[in-house]
């Protein structure tokens, strides 16, 4: 079966984020994402006080471009003021067209 | 310490697919898994109505053989009736006779 | 943007190896980590008796080399006597000095 390489983008982020992010990934182009709840600790030692916080990783496949959208609006909206973090692997899936 | 590339497969599924998906995965050569609750929007508008449907995500380390066996047969047998999305990456591991 | 390709490394364990992972990841220099609730069944067989054994996901992105001290670290420590599996995968990041 012929499979195609789109984008993995994962973003880990302060929960109070999830509905601006998720409306942000739809206006860049994604069609869809999973959820999922998560805890951390983050290099920029906003979380240092508290040992468990209470985080959301958000995954989307998208195209190389979407991707690339994407990455650039959470650093340049989010990095300054929140303890985010984004990054991007390539993945093989079947039927390239239920994502971009 | 040598390492070995194999495959690392995720499926995010309707949860009430788990227990069927799991055996494939072992008929199919897997040989662990690990799960994750999620949730999620998906691209054929399954859930547009549910802002979070309850989903599980599925990964499994495999063989690049039995990762395709899995991504055929999930790809066949579920793609047309529900909402459920397969992807495969390249993971480095340490000890590849765990997984295979 | 530009991106710098770092490594994703994560570590699947029964959830009492948690604070003695996170402890040896600080010490190897990972600068932040995510953790996920999550189950599963691992390769060794360790939980068969247990269909639902409750695992913690560690997953933490720093430079190769750390990457491989962290992977040599639990293989040489773990493999042995504990359910553990360890993997690493490329990841593009943007704002690389976020991470090592």
């Amino acid at each position: 079966m012929p499979t195609v390489t789109l984008k993995l983008v994962t973003i880990v982020a302060e929960r109070v984020l999830q509905e601006r992010l998720l409306r942000t990934l739809k206006e860049l182009g994604a069609r869809g994402y999973t959820l999922t709840d998560v805890s951390g600790e983050g290099s920029r030692g906003v979380r240092a006080s508290e040992w468990e916080g209470h985080n959301v990783k958000i995954e989307t496949i998208v195209s190389p471009e979407v991707a690339e959208r994407i990455i650039e609006h959470v650093a340049e909206h989010y990095f300054q003021h929140y303890a985010v973090i984004v990054y991007a692997q390539p993945v093989e899936v079947v039927r390239g067209d239920k994502y971009v």
